[in-house]
């Protein structure tokens, strides 16, 4: 199924290799202006060959909005858009046309489909996250008229780990450095160690926190389509995502309920609690507390060294590895991770709308 | 949204004081042989009052089914199905009626609907789990004759943690302690300290883990509702549910890509893997090795102390702790995770029928 | 498919000689008062033995909410019900098991799940418009405070037919007789044919007409899902039905442009139009006019004569007619159409909410 | 909402005079040829300009696919797909930005959304239908394999009416006119009537009937989502779509049971009836014999005279009628009815394959 969400919905097409990857955005609020280059910066983001430590891949992956706009502004139809691939060097993946990869997909789509595009990994291909960035900024683009504020960064790569909690730092630093963590001296060891993996033409895998604040309570349904289910369910589809928690996560279940436990207590006249271990969701439902959770991703599959594989018919085979790869997903799936977030909010709070006459 | 799965779908309905808990199942594949002891049993396995670390409450909840079944055999019709409440002690929750207890889906409900229904938590109870295990058992009868193999255990309860790999213990042991962990001597340490715990009149988190043996490859779709995000999407679906992993989890990101790769080799005929760090699952996409992964559950929230906190007008209140309690969830989770499972993985290969003419 | 409906939304479930029919009722919004008496007068309509015209079955058909319900308000939580099934005949279908009635679903169903429950029909019994009977009674109450009025009646049995428009008729006197068509004379030429028939052992068909008033402008979504497709759908999925139009329909086919268009005139302050050739919606959406359309019916496939027809080896058989059967379905059709309108226009409101933020 | 189907979807956007139009295919079988000449000639059917009846503008409309094809076959995964516009005369509506014309979508729209694109119609355009086309060319590639054969035609325009039933003439012969009816003499008069009305300025609306041949028993669920419930949904979403009956349809109403039931017999070793009056669907699921229905087309709302109509601020304004428009809808929507009816069709077959293990 290539549709995700409610209300607010991305369905999304497009392999590494074909003609262009895009989707259909439904169920876009009318009357939102539309910033494209608020939607192009954030395409951006995710752009390979933006840094040192990313594929030196130069795409420049131009959003082109086929419909749903007008004048500057949504109609409340459908947001048709598509970035048209460039730039592919498919002849690189010749040899790869009947040859199962380690840990990708190769394997999985011959038996479920009897056949798959080898170019580039096709479908399987994390230019798919493309079509993310784009429905990912339109929400946000609705999200910052509510004064909702999402931000994820690089919590840890390898062993490389982020101190503390997220209110140790400012995340307004998250930008300044190409691994898209908050505290300057935790980024350049997590760069330096990015930087030595891929001299040795291997991979590292990481952590990517994000916080949403300024949620309305009340976003999230009781039973199935918690609001953390629907954010797991949008992380765990990223590609090479392993792992999901929220608030405490799963250090949390060594304490007792006694320690877990958020009290309440007023301020400012409002209704709060002195601690947030519950991440900001309570029964499923978002209480107006921060958001936050912590997404898992694997060192990528493609390593640039020599590899004992299989072919089709079974058949032991050397891949001579060759093309140019990240070592490390991180940098740029922190705008992904934020786009599947903005999308599960704006359509909770869409569909929350749906709850009272 | 009431509603889990594509193709089989379980809608549920039910709050811990009403009338009953039950739902209808939708998709279940005709002229499937129904074992009724079966169900009852698997109900069973997650009725409260089974032993001595569960909450003493005593509930047949004997499930009745209404439709769907003839002679024996699922027609493909829906099953619709109830288990009526009984001994409900709702005067105790009286002094509830206005009071936002911690941790609790009180306070967002509230916010969410305007008003709620005060018993027992109500529809945010973990009773609405019955409807679970009815519709999991259902499932596995399907995934049964496919030879499909489904086990859940405590891995974890506190610090209390299960040594070592699912694969160094015999998991038909599971059941043959009340703490449902297959290693007999960490199961006497996790039941002495739920029994500590309680004692305390508090509550501790723990770990499930469950594998799926036998599953055949090509179940999940590739970009969103891979297998891995729509058994994550069931697991924090569960009560007290904070995390979610598959294969190598959290514990993965500090390893290189050379490490984590699963070579491909020929066994018997057959393509496998000389490891499984990928826990079974390629590209969102079953490839035939065992199926792994780890929920985290916080200790829940109800504990047996005198608690501070608010009501609904935001004054300050002193909670007496009262009613029935579990001060551990993960022994009934168990079933809980397992009929998840069982639901997703029929549903997924129900759906991947239709990739083929 | 057994759920209809998008964000209000009925999961049904039943057998005509099971346990029960019933169902889950989804997204039906919180704090609305439920009237119970108002349920099952609703349901009362349609029940067996009401009057001379319909079927002598006695079934009381009594409602029972499981959930969803408290201290009389709807909590926003599902509302799953039941209506148990009683005075079944089932040793009258004995001689059907292994046979198939001409026209009716006997055959479809048994190439569709290899094999059936025979008893009443099972599943393809109009008994399971029950559960649509009480989805519409809720979807009612929260309509009535909105101020929209549905009514339908019988406007047409085999070759009688009402006159006119129906603005022609007083819609209040719809239950004024046992056919449910507004204007008496009319009403007692249907009642006499459908008499008439059943002395003759046969059944037949007829057109109910239904109208909606003071529906808000702006239900109903612009390409697929448009306002009429849904009400096509619900009206297509009664049983018996087989065709539907609203608005001019099949007659305004011969009509120019210049005739049937709606010429926008002011009327107190309001945007309306001189004339409704449109149904009350334009562009797959509702502008405020009165909705209406109609709904043909075909006789009933049942009748009481003996019948030559095959068994499942494809033998010719002789089938004894017997059993208590309706002669015509309109009377008691008239409520089912109401409850769907009903329920597709309360899902179009609460949808609708969803286009703006 | 603007997708169409459950395991075959299409996922539709685009305006008239936006940048284009398109959609995605989701859930297209894998391995399936696809024929690139026969997609377009499928969508140069519903092309401006074929014809001197209907409407002169020249539009290539070329359709681009994006993803999902390689080398020649469907891989599986979505499929991309669009038509950019062209020779769009968009200053032609700057005399219709803040004004509401009869009987078109322009007043519900600005109702709806709070603002509109006036040009064209914008969404609301039948130009949406050619992401129909492309979609169900797509399932008939694919129902083509399975010998399914679909054929509408134009039965009625105005008053001039095909005498008889569909299997009076032969079907091949529709292609061999250009007001699609497969009786030349007929064809001949519905040409002159719409030269006609075509001269006056005006419009005129007509009936379509449709005929799917060899469709296996069991496609159609039995309570919602019946075949002939979701074929008339998708007819019903087709622009000036004002009706849907299939089988006998309205006519049948005025029969009798013993008249109207299609009495099984036995012809070369299958079972099948000697009528057909149910349409070829019993119970809501296809029994084998032909499927066939008609829908009723409004004349379209645009006419080239003068019109009265009102402005956004409710004053009265003269429209000055200009555009190149079609005097009929009906030659153009044949290939868009069958298109929804071979969608409809590889859908239920699809979702059919999950009815049994």
């Amino acid at each position: 199924m290539n549709t995700f969400g409610t209300i607010f919905r991305l369905t999304s097409f497009g392999e590494s290799h074909g003609t262009g990857v895009g989707g259909v955005i439904d169920g876009m609020p009318a009357g939102i202006a539309v910033d494209m280059e608020f939607i192009q910066h954030e395409l951006n983001r995710r752009r390979p060959g933006q840094s040192a430590i990313v594929t030196p891949r130069k795409e420049s992956d131009t959003v082109e909005i086929l419909s749903g706009v007008f004048e500057g502004k949504t109609t409340g139809t459908p947001i048709g858009f598509v970035v048209y691939n460039q730039n592919q060097h498919s002849a690189d993946y010749d040899s790869l046309r009947q040859v199962y990869r380690p840990s990708h997909a190769d394997y999985t789509y011959q038996q479920k489909y009897g056949w798959r595009d080898h170019r580039g990994g096709g479908r399987s291909s994390a230019r798919e996250t493309i079509s993310r960035c784009v429905a990912g900024a339109f929400a946000k683009l609705a999200l910052n008229t509510l004064g909702v504020d999402i931000k994820a960064f690089t919590s840890q790569v390898g062993p490389v780990t982020l101190k503390g909690s997220y209110q140790d730092y400012n995340l307004d630093d998250i930008e300044k450095n190409i691994v898209r963590c908050p505290d300057a001296d935790t980024a350049e060891k997590m760069i330096e160690l990015i930087a030595e993996v891929r001299e040795e033409g291997d991979t590292i895998g990481g952590v990517i926190t994000c916080v949403a604040r300024h949620v309305p309570p009340c976003l999230g349904e009781p039973v199935f389509n918690k609001l953390h289910a629907d954010l797991g369910s949008a992380m765990l589809s990223i590609n090479a995502a392993k792992g999901f928690e929220y608030g405490m996560g799963f250090d949390g279940v060594q304490y007792r309920g006694s320690e877990m436990n958020d009290v309440f207590t007023r301020r400012e006249n409002r209704i709060t609690t002195l601690t947030n271990h519950s991440g900001g969701i309570q029964g499923g439902i978002s209480n107006g507390e921060d958001i936050y959770f912590r997404v898992a991703f694997k060192p990528i599959a493609t390593i640039l060294r020599d590899i004992r594989t299989l072919d089709y018919a079974g058949n032991p085979i050397n891949l001579k590895a060759k093309g140019r790869h990240d070592p490390c997903v991180l940098p740029r799936a922190v705008p992904i991770v934020e786009a599947m977030t903005a999308m599960v909010l704006l359509d909770h709070y869409l569909l929350n709308k749906t709850r009272h006459l």
